[in-house]
């Protein structure tokens, strides 16, 4: 790369207008740690009136289209932040990469669906691709973990890695509000969309623990494999258990490395207040790793927002500046392999559930007796005062395997003593 | 870099032990991830033995002499792992750089010590050095600070740099034991050193904090300016109050740089429980940064210990095997410049402070009017029951400027009332 390094940016969007900035106000700064002039040579967005806002110095072209800023300028790094799995954000990438271009981008999306033809594309055409701002926005976790944790068998990657979800579990847990609420109070505040399945369904979260989950554990992206919960059955009632239990509930992405193979998944967990992680509220994203020579870490940051995501951006463009290049997967092309997959009905574990039930005599045996025949055993009951013609009744289960658990629950719900499906969280001594 | 890199090891302790390990246990991950053959070619330690219980290859020369194994060895990477700021390891770094090898270190104190020769040397020779494990053993920090935050102005660096202090503080409020006690069980169980000041007295986070400064404001070593208290005083009275108070006590290396200039000291602080770091228990290390873009970032992880410091060395290798290099200071030759230094007497901000005092009327008038003639005023107060002939008096003063505050106390402790010296921990609300 030479001294001046050109940057075309597509997508004038939050994050867009945030790497914009950044490139401009810190210039001085990264020209002294670089020692590259990194120059914003052009930016496209389909709205004009973006750029009028943003200041930029006239030697900035505009283009509506962001192809057409590919063709007519000499970029050494095309940046997208448009988003989208598939679309122009895609046509963007394989632009970019079929013209050598090297390519930095936020899409989480994009990379959990094509990442492995990026890294082909990327490996034919010699360009470099940056992702840093697609996983927990600011934090540096891509680089901790391809870079800083280099040495380690990566054996469990964990987090919290959407801030809607965890700021509404953090809100419901402060305020004793329902879901529903809390949700529509985040969607006035502007800390959720108005269409919010894609955070709360745990779609988001998906993305990004099947990227780290490939980084972690050296194998391609599979994201179809994955299995996603979100976070719309958790109660209000769930909430004040937990704290009762000592838990506190959180969105997580988890993945573990075992010798029979690699679990990806994403639901909502109890996970001890004892635990650092419990304390990472609000709209914070918090990562951990074990690594098999260092241990546990723990990287906590802002997962979202203009000004961390562009601070993410931008260490990908010093690092391709500075020809600071690292495999995408976190290893050689070649090396890369398939690796067994462990689904989440095979998993090991204790687990919260929740019963709505009519408050009758012989409720209790009849549920203790379906779970016992899965040899699926309760640790701990509460049952609590009426609320209407049911009350609830919750329990935590010893260590099973949630197949029989989940086999104990569908009979359970055919109870005609048992008036709503059962809610179950998994309980993780993190 | 060729594509096999070559390394030079001085040191057999726990961490060099750690690091031959590492080397050679994951050459193969190791291998595939950088595409380089790092390979240890020789090792030094004046005990051959640590030589035979390492199991290392034949092809592994041993020398009993590290500034000969330099001499006679064809290294890419000379690695020092023996300690201490001069002596035979400063000797080694020397040598080392003069003939243009790459150096990697793990000593905190040669850095915080000649920092800034280093960098000249390493300049004039064209070497690279890595010094990833000073700083919180595996964490990654320092590639985060000067990479994964590289477009950010840093104001503010602050953490928990000493596992051997962070355990006793955290034993003394699980148990209530005082401080001495704790210690020596500390130093039993081999958590604390036979002779543990360098820990307690806050040297060790003293040195870590100089180096995260430094990276963190681009500014030149300066460990002489540093004001350091470590964690002697701290009573189990003052971990209890300070739990009652909602705090919770840590060992801090502090940074803050603002436009009058820049601090950085080491002292104990009082720290709401409701911050995240506050949680960091054990040996565990923390550091935390504010960048201008990325906002609040912590990044957690074991401090010290053979395989989590042989993680961080690794990676320092991994990187200059992979030609990824940084300026030392995160900032190119040339563009570092001192910065006006702010002494701790200027902190302007909340206290707590203990007295024992002889449980007569008047007492606390007396101190409160000292407080009040140096405009420094009580926001809260506690006194419990007598413990002999005299009573502990708990008070939180609202922010005020530490020189009036520490001028206040020394006229307290002329009381005849008052019967030691007076405790004061900073209130740090993170």
């Amino acid at each position: 790369m030479s001294e001046i390094v050109k940057v075309a940016l597509a997508g004038l969007g939050t994050v867009g207008g945030g790497v914009a900035k950044l490139l401009i106000e810190q210039s001085d700064i990264l020209y002294n740690r670089t020692g590259k002039k990194i120059e914003l040579i052009a930016v496209s967005d389909l709205d004009k009136s973006k750029v009028a806002s943003l200041n930029l110095p006239n030697s900035v072209q505009y283009y509506d289209d962001a192809l057409k800023m590919i063709d007519e300028t000499t970029a050494d790094i095309v940046v997208e932040l448009i988003g989208g799995a598939d679309g122009i954000a895609y046509k963007i990438c394989q632009k970019a990469l079929a013209a050598g271009k090297n390519f930095v981008t936020a899409n989480k999306a994009m990379i959990a669906h094509h990442g492995n033809e990026m890294a082909k594309m990327a490996e034919q055409s010699g360009s470099e691709i940056g992702f840093e701002a697609s996983v927990a926005g600011g934090i540096p976790i891509i680089k901790s973990v391809r870079e800083g944790l280099i040495g380690n068998k990566i054996n469990e990657v964990y987090g919290i890695l959407n801030g809607t979800c965890n700021y509404i579990l953090t809100v419901m847990r402060e305020t004793g509000k329902p879901f529903d609420e809390v949700l529509a109070d985040a969607q006035k505040l502007g800390y959720a969309e108005q269409d919010p399945s894609f955070d709360i369904d745990g779609i988001d979260t998906a993305h990004k623990i099947s990227i780290l989950g490939s980084l972690a554990f050296s194998m391609p992206i599979d994201f179809d494999s994955l299995s996603i919960e979100g976070i719309r059955h958790i109660s209000a009632l769930d909430i004040a258990f937990s704290e009762e239990l000592g838990m506190r509930i959180k969105l997580l992405g988890v993945g573990r490395k075992t010798e029979k193979g690699v679990s990806l998944n994403v639901y909502p967990c109890m996970i001890p207040q004892t635990s650092e992680i419990a304390h990472v509220d609000g709209v914070f994203n918090a990562v951990v790793t074990e690594g098999d020579f260092v241990g546990h870490s723990m990287f906590v940051g802002r997962g979202a927002g203009e000004r961390p995501t562009a601070s993410a951006v931008v260490s990908d463009i010093a690092d391709i500046a500075q020809n600071r290049s690292v495999p995408m997967f976190n290893i050689r092309k070649g090396t890369l392999s398939e690796l067994q997959k462990i689904s989440l009905s095979e998993r090991c574990g204790e687990y919260y559930v929740r019963f709505e039930v009519i408050d009758q005599p012989g409720v209790v045996a009849d549920i203790a007796r379906i779970l016992g025949k899965e040899g699926v055993s309760i640790s701990s009951m509460i049952q609590r005062g009426k609320t209407g013609k049911t009350v609830p009744l919750m329990m935590t289960l010893h260590e099973a395997v949630e197949a029989k658990v989940q086999k104990a629950l569908n009979e359970i719900e055919q109870l005609s003593t048992v008036t709503a499906k059962p809610c179950m969280i998994r309980i993780e001594r993190l």
